[in-house]
């Protein structure tokens, strides 16, 4: 029986947290200004040392005795030439557990990312955690248009809104699908954005060659580095996934190979549903998982020694009544902490992602985000993936999810930041001189620090009820509609030399007209 | 770029958990039956062990040379007779270290409190964990009746829903205040209901002698045990709060030692909110709460060695911009995990929160809460109090909120259950069955395990866009308006020896006339 609703005094009249931190005039949302994250907790672990072990030699033997079914012939002659055990029939490729350790091996367990701003630079591994948006969804949403087919106009607006908002590392690949624009084409226009509208990281599509090398060639332009210094100094990124289970098909066995060619990252990533794409057990689908993810490494190594890797997992189940994929659940939770383990005994960065199933975004989006943001981080996630927006399993990017991963996200950065205890945070001087009984509100200790001590929320409402219903009454998903459209509204794309530009425009153009002629 | 939206194909028409569940008959919600809980994972640390004896000193500093102020003449005579620095005058006691750590290593880890069902007997210490349910909000609201001020027909409803659910292994104290019924007996009417209604554990108040022994009588008739019986089997519970900063109020202080005489566990809490009512430094606002905490176990173990004491911790922080306590917030996690390491470093069970300021059931309450579960679980908490529908800061309880914190402690608990790692659930047979491009909903390995191996929510909706939209497009929150109309209409209390409650009847019945003769 706490106390309930104490009403202390207001606090002193001048504070105002905002603007300690304007980012974008003084109208702009106040937000946690961009910084490099590192976890400083231990990784929850749920697999004993011996389990972790166990999972291990089962995927070792995953690939010693079932293979995978590879459909791209670069990729099949990849693993012959290093000595696989290639069925060009079957396409079925063998690796014995000899050659697979020998070759996780050489993946770093470290590595940077450049963004065109050096500020931007990402580094994976170790503790060092990275936030990316939302990618791949073909539908977006908002509380005033609805659902819809995602388009061009929409695919701008939301990169822009990625931008703006500094707790978002990295850009995942494309948070909508321009479905309004040419299928061909239409990966150049999705760079162009990226390169002019951001200056974090962002991924390209990994599916085939043509399209790692456009990528390449538009960051080469932006950075400007030819393909050499590139591979020195990696700048572009992508997602590659098996068609789980065990099958990696051709023009994802080509993106790898190309992106790996050039010494880019490359996130591989099984797509291990428990009970649908994987065995229901949870170990199964790990020891699958791992088998799949150790066989992408596997293959970049083969193409290019000590090239940069982050072992994916997505390990989540489906909804055994209807085959519905689900996702934050419990379930989804112990798998990340089981990845992480994974990941972390062979030394390889990890990558996790925040996924929901709800259809709409409400309390249920934000308790499966919340299950799957916090299993990631406090599993050790190196890259938490579909970091925010993500809606419908992926179906939909959603204006107002993005604005509530955010204060989401936020608030997960700041619990990352340390505890100061010494003489001046023990406040004991402030505690005998307010005494018992007493407040500190006009206190010259709190008086020194109001305006930093806490984190200040972009979305949650901290009103008593009346002030509240008086307003309007508005729930979260209601005021983050008005927050995405202000920093859509603010939003001014990072400078950048308009030779630059222009050179792009140039690229792009003629990479158009090249592949569609007659267009 | 993740295969978004992945279409499995259906899973067996056959397939559905909730039949294999019943709780209370084929309509019932379907739950995750009645279980007591532990934590297998090793709690998040955010102090080094330096750290941690730092804000120890400083609590002994505080107890020593600032002392609290004591309303209550018993204990300060208690404290008087242990030998405590006692100013009569200024009611300040002070404490020196060496018998602070006297008395608190006096206090049990570990210990069981009694339920009328022995099996909804619960644990605290080590590494059990308990869920209570909503205490002390003045207001109740439901999406039908909206916010009212809380009443005795609210009250009896909302107790039975918490009876109803079983994840929730505690009653907290009155989920909502009667306003109704006249303020001198209200607690007996409260404290039958819980008698009736419940056959779980329950909080009785703290605030006076009287509260506690009607409360003792109470539950000495329920369970058939005298006095002396009860102060060996522990089977009531209550909050005792510190008027942060440095302040034990009359009430509440002769209320701990009625409860500690008999024996019975108090959840000794300051309500320490950073900014307001101790430092605006967390290191500061924990050092307080140590001291305040321990404190009361001192006064507990001074009055009878070895009461059963719980550390209670509610540091959070306020809204420097309008005074307003806030809760979920970031650091209110970082608080949580401090908290846990200094009630571990004293061996003392550990209580924490589930709290939200959120004005509405929205996705705001949900990622408040989970905020609050998480922290509170990885930090290793033993009672989670306020566990299931506190909202607005604690001023209402909510029927849907009381839903949807039931289905975040489901998952959590499911969180903590082990992954089995062995030859049947690495599922090798079923992978090589299955092969390269398959699918797994009809292998045997999935058939033999579909029904019980994932998690069935009672809240999440996981159908697609159109489905769920065609059927209504329901939120969450209003989703759960439906579920606890349901439970509510469900519930059937436990069979209650007739003996039994004549008696209780006949004792409220006199005390009633005793304390309201001319009633």
């Amino acid at each position: 029986m706490d106390p309930s609703a104490p009403a202390p005094s207001p606090a002193p009249a001048t504070g105002d947290r905002q603007r300690r931190r304007p980012r974008r005039g003084p109208a702009g949302i106040a937000q946690i200004p961009w910084r490099r994250l590192t976890n400083p907790y231990r990784p929850i672990e749920i697999l004993t040392a011996d389990q972790v072990e166990t999972i291990h030699r089962a995927s070792l033997r995953i690939l010693a005795e079932i293979g995978l079914e590879v459909l791209g012939d670069r990729a099949l002659d990849a693993f012959a030439r290093a000595g696989a055990r290639v069925d060009r029939l079957t396409r079925n490729v063998r690796l014995d557990p000899a050659q697979v350790e020998e070759l996780v091996a050489l993946a770093p367990s470290e590595f940077r990312l450049h963004a065109r701003n050096p500020e931007r630079d990402v580094v994976f591994g170790g503790n060092n955690l990275v936030f990316a948006a939302v990618a791949g969804p073909a539908f977006v949403t908002d509380l005033d248009r609805g659902r819809r087919p995602g388009n061009f106009k929409d695919f701008v607006d939301y990169v822009r809104i990625v931008g703006a908002l500094d707790v978002l590392h990295q850009e995942g690949g494309g948070p909508l699908e321009p479905n309004d624009l040419p299928v061909p084409t239409r990966h150049l226009d999705q760079y162009r954005t990226f390169a002019v509208e951001l200056d974090k990281t962002w991924h390209c599509w990994g599916t085939g060659a043509p399209m790692v090398d456009d990528a390449l060639e538009i960051v080469s332009i932006l950075h400007g580095m030819d393909r050499d210094a590139l591979a020195r100094k990696p700048a572009l990124m992508t997602v590659i996934n098996t068609n789980s289970p065990l099958r990696l098909d051709g023009p994802m066995s080509d993106g790898l190979i190309e992106m790996a060619l050039h010494g880019q990252p490359v996130v591989g990533t099984p797509f291990t549903l428990a009970g649908a794409m994987s065995p229901i057990s949870l170990a199964g689908a790990i020891a699958q998982q791992n088998a799949e993810a150790l066989f992408m490494v596997c293959l970049a190594q083969i193409v290019r020694p000590r090239a940069p890797m982050i072992y994916g997992a997505f390990t989540s189940n489906v909804d055994m009544r209807t085959g519905s994929p689900a996702f934050g659940t419990p379930e989804s939770v112990k798998s990340q902490f089981a990845s992480g383990q994974m990941a972390r005994r062979y030394g390889l960065p990890w990558r996790s992602s925040n996924a929901t199933a709800s259809p709409v975004v409400d309390a249920q989006a934000a308790y499966e985000a919340e299950m799957a943001v916090w299993g990631a981080v406090m599993g050790g996630v190196n890259l938490l993936y579909q970091g925010a927006g993500w809606l419908e399993g992926g179906l939909t990017a959603s204006y107002e999810k993005l604005i509530l991963d955010a204060e989401i996200l936020q608030m997960m950065a700041e619990v990352l930041q340390p505890m100061v205890v010494d003489e001046a945070s023990l406040g004991f001087d402030a505690l005998a001189e307010v005494g018992p009984g007493g407040h500190f509100f006009g206190s010259a200790h709190t008086l020194e620090r109001y305006e930093t001590a806490f984190y200040t929320p972009i979305l949650s409402d901290w009103r008593n009820f009346e002030t509240w219903h008086a307003d309007g009454g508005l729930t979260a998903t209601q005021r983050a509609n008005g927050i995405w459209k202000r920093l859509l509204a603010e939003a001014v794309p990072p400078a950048l030399d308009p030779g630059i530009t222009e050179a792009l425009d140039g690229f792009v153009t003629r990479r158009k007209r090249e592949i569609l002629p007659t267009g």
